[in-house]
């Protein structure tokens, strides 16, 4: 059955990016530190918890900043090797990099699920960094699980990824945890 | 030795209280469930990490609103039986309850630590809970760990513990995890 998967990688104070996000600096500054679980640090339970995610997901969605700002490094083959899903306000035609499409999404984040649900076919669909996104999906109750890998700095400032607006509080199960010297890797499913 | 610890309990949104507190709602709207883990729902794992900060403690440093929406439910004791030193502009005279003094500090947080500290007798300095003491301390270097008691909800809406503003990230060890159904309990070692 498709979960939807809402990951993204956190500071202790909440950001997922730091200040000052552009193509030359993806994650902002000293935003990197946010993925040294990611990096040549990485352990193997980093690891596993990233090649985890990919392989049990069948289509990505994301926002248009994050592809922005990601696509030149995505490299030839596009990266995911799977169908993706740009929500974005700019009509864009489908854009195909090796195995990876990525389709531009202008009718909503309706429009998207179902489009990546489709695509999944059984498999989760993984909504990926974008702040804005997983904030209208927490706010449509899509979202099934959360995986925040936890990273042990207090940045101080950047992009707060969780904005106030939900109707009511969203509970949570922690399901697993998953420790590293980079992070903390935590599971929850949504309570619905 | 003593160490300044910094305690909170957050939502994974990275709220400490919910909107509107006051002194009927002292944890805001929906709020309380941050506190789950110290309430009847609380598993041994919870109440020793209470006990633990409780007994490793020498002396409480607070804010003025902590204390304005707490005194009354702290009871007759004081609740805390120790040295208690509130940051605040207004000055107040020293309130003695049982083996609990309130003592007020209008000079700034440089004085409420040394008072603390010299009170701790060896002992930690427990920084409890208010978001803008918190800020100044982390701001001025003085915090040895962080607990964070990270409650598995999304809130959407409350007050922010933590601000933007620091001249540099923090760099953080997390030293310990503890986990229970309404809480992860992680402590950070702040490294200087």
């Amino acid at each position: 059955m498709t979960k939807v998967i809402l990951d993204v990688s956190l500071s202790l104070d909440g950001f997922s990016a730091g200040s000052n996000v552009d193509v030359a600096q993806p994650m902002g500054k000293d935003g990197e530190r946010l993925h040294d679980w990611l990096s040549s640090t990485a352990t193997e339970a980093d690891s596993h918890v990233a090649s985890e995610l990919f392989s049990s997901a069948g289509a990505v969605v994301t926002g248009r900043r994050t592809f922005d700002v990601g696509i030149d490094r995505w490299g030839d083959d596009g990266a995911f090797g799977m169908p993706v899903f740009v929500l974005t306000h700019r009509d864009t035609p489908r854009l195909k990099k090796g195995p990876t499409t990525f389709t531009f999404v202008t009718d909503g984040i309706a429009s998207s699920f179902e489009q990546a649900k489709s695509a999944a076919r059984g498999k989760n669909i993984w909504l990926m960094g974008a702040a804005d996104v997983a904030q209208q999906y927490l706010k449509a109750g899509l979202v099934d699980e959360l995986l925040i890998h936890l990273a042990p700095v207090v940045l101080g400032a950047g992009k707060r990824f969780f904005e106030s607006g939900l109707d009511q509080p969203l509970a949570l199960e922690r399901i697993r945890t998953i420790e590293s010297a980079s992070a903390t890797h935590l599971t929850y499913r949504v309570i619905k």
